[in-house]
Formats: C-alpha cells, structure tokens, sequence
C-alpha cells in the first residue's frame, strides 16, 4: 500500500512546462524525496520504436485516429516499463505530458472528439490516472513568441497558431472534466513567480 | 451511393481461411466480378513499420495492451489507405482477418477483454464495420495438426494448444454478438467442401 504520487504536468507549447518541471525535480531530490522525472516515450525501446513510426516525416499519409492509437500504445508501454514500478515502490513521479496532452492536442486541436480519444487513452491507462495535473495556462500568442526564440523547432512547434489556440480551448475544456485532479497555474507571470506557485501546489500534493 | 460490399474471413489458425478465400477471390475474378483480396497491413507502409514493431522478436517485454494499440493502429490505417478507397469506387472487398480477429485473439484467449479491445478497434475503424463476415469453425486440434505440417511457423502458431482452445472459445464469444453480420461454415470438412459451401454464401451476398 505504500503508492508513490503520479503527477503529470500539462500546458501548451512554450508554456514553460519543461523548464518549471525540471525545477521542481530538483528541488524535490535536493530535500530527500524519492523522486523521479519522465516524459514518453522515456527511453522505453518499444516506446521510442513507436515514436520513430509518428514521427517519421515520410509518413504524411497517416490517419490521425492511427496516430492516436500509436501515442496510446508509446503511453501503455511506458506506464508500465518505467511509471507503474516505480509508484509500486513508492517513489514520487513527475511526467512532463500524459493523457491530457491527447486529449488537447488530438481531441480538440486534430478534431478527432475528446471522447473517442479519451476512450483509446481509458484502455492505455488501464485505471492509472495520475493523481494531480498541474496545467500552466498560458496565452498561445506567449507560447508562441517564446517558442519562435528556440533554435531547434520540432512538428508541433511548426503548426499554425490556429492550431495553438485550439490546443488552448482543448485545455480548457479538460479541466472542466477534471476540476479536482488539474491545478492551473497562470504560465504568463515570470519563471520564478510559477515556479513559486507550482512549488507552493506541489508541496501540498506531497506532504 | 455505389459502394462496394465488405468481406471478411475469420476462424483459428489452420482453419483454410487463407486457401479457401484466396480460391474465393480467384473464381469471383474469372466471372467478372471489380474484386480486390487484401490482409493487414497489406504492404501499406505505416502499417508495416507497424507491424514490425508488434513481430520484433526483441520486443519480449511487450504489454498486451501496447500490442492490441499497435495492431488497431496498422488496422487503421489498411483500412484508410486500401479497403476504404476501393469500397468507395463501388469494389468488392476481401479481407483476410480483421476485427473479429482482435476480439477472439487479444480480447479471450490474451485475456484483455472483449468488450475493451472492441473499445478500441470501435475508434480505430470508425464504422467501417464488414457488411459480412465468415467464420470458417475448426476444431483446434485439427487447425492445429494442419499447422504443424507447415514448413515457416510464425509467432502465433507456436503458441500453446490451450491458447488455441481459448481462440476458439473467443470467435464463439463472437458469433454471439454479431449472429446476423458473421456466417458459421463447418470448416472440418474437405477443402472442396468447405470452398463450395462458402462460394455458395459469397454468392448469395453480393448477388
């Protein structure tokens, strides 16, 4: 009975989820806490297979309800290779991205409906949802302007701002379905006025 | 509105689910009939890449719910790039294998659930259910001593009697849900006798 914690951090890109996550791992290991950071696929081989099939840019042909199906599948193999073994032995995890990310991203954003995605994610997840999402909310138009300054830029980073505001609404429209797992965090303030916040939230998850 | 009919053909390995329904596509060519016969992946690119992923003999510590993911995916997009198009310019459509065969395999005999592997082939095929479906019934130990006088056996044929049993007891599970769309043909029989009773069911549905 003595579970680890399982908390996702969420939010659009250039929110600053990378950067404020990693700060809390290490401020978390620095005070004791058995604590581990992850993202998929993780380097997870079958996961990391299957992320080399999504994003081969050969493959413009495929469906977006097989590219659902193939993050659900990087999603299962990395839940119980690398999460589930560690929350069995007690060990707090911090994942940057899980469900919601789907449910944003391919739900709303791609228009595939955030039920049906929700429904492949539910046999993925097999009942292990985590146990707080913190979503940093940030204007896309922020997002943006922040990702515009990386060197390197991935497909996602590419697609329109069209698409960035829908991943906005996507959001929204997971936290009305989960008000008491996701805590948002207003990403626009500067790095240290979130970072203090979220610290502030995460502290109260782990106590 | 000149959309062509959906075929599929189901039953345990050994069963002459390939034999009979390759002989099927053969005799409707000769009469004249716009015909294709297909199997997953059916040489569709992202769908191989899939597929090796799923057969990747270092993939041992594949979970069967990433596995039932993959092959929902490849199913995905077969079905988008070969069997939709062709039932759209009105052909006639033969598939060796396809949901049913998720249901019995993955979802009895691997133990995932019938209903939560339907759950997800549900999202991966979107509709496009077959319009007809048979069965070709074997008792597994026949399936299986035809099996063991091929040369090349695949992952799947090396699998425990028991398993086989519990494929059977699957497509049985099957029939149940869909008495009006699948048709039970007693595949115990010769060859010539399976074909003919088939042939003859073939013809009633596309007449």
């Amino acid at each position: 009975m003595n579970k680890g914690k399982f908390i996702t951090f969420e939010g659009n890109d250039g929110c600053g989820k990378t950067t404020i996550s990693n700060r809390i791992y290490k401020q978390l290991l620095d005070e004791g806490y058995d604590v581990i950071m992850t993202r998929e696929p993780g380097g997870i081989d079958i996961a990391e297979q299957i992320r080399e099939v999504i994003l081969d840019s050969k493959n413009t042909a495929m469906d977006g309800r097989c590219e659902a199906l193939l993050y659900a599948a990087a999603r299962r193999q990395h839940l119980v290779e690398r999460v589930i073994p560690a929350l069995e032995k007690g060990t707090l995890v911090i994942c940057d991205r899980f469900i919601d990310s789907s449910l944003a991203y391919q739900g709303v954003a791609r228009g595939l409906g955030i039920d049906e995605v929700y429904k492949v994610n539910e046999f993925a997840i097999d009942n292990a949802m985590p146990d707080a999402t913190i979503l940093l909310r940030v204007d896309p138009e922020i997002g943006l302007a922040r990702i515009a300054s990386r060197q390197q830029k991935d497909r996602l980073d590419e697609e329109s701002e069209k698409f960035h505001h829908l991943v906005a609404q996507g959001y929204d429209e997971v936290v009305k379905r989960y008000p008491d797992r996701i805590r948002v965090i207003d990403a626009s303030q500067s790095e240290e006025e979130v970072f203090q916040a979220t610290y502030k939230l995460i502290k109260e998850l782990v106590k």
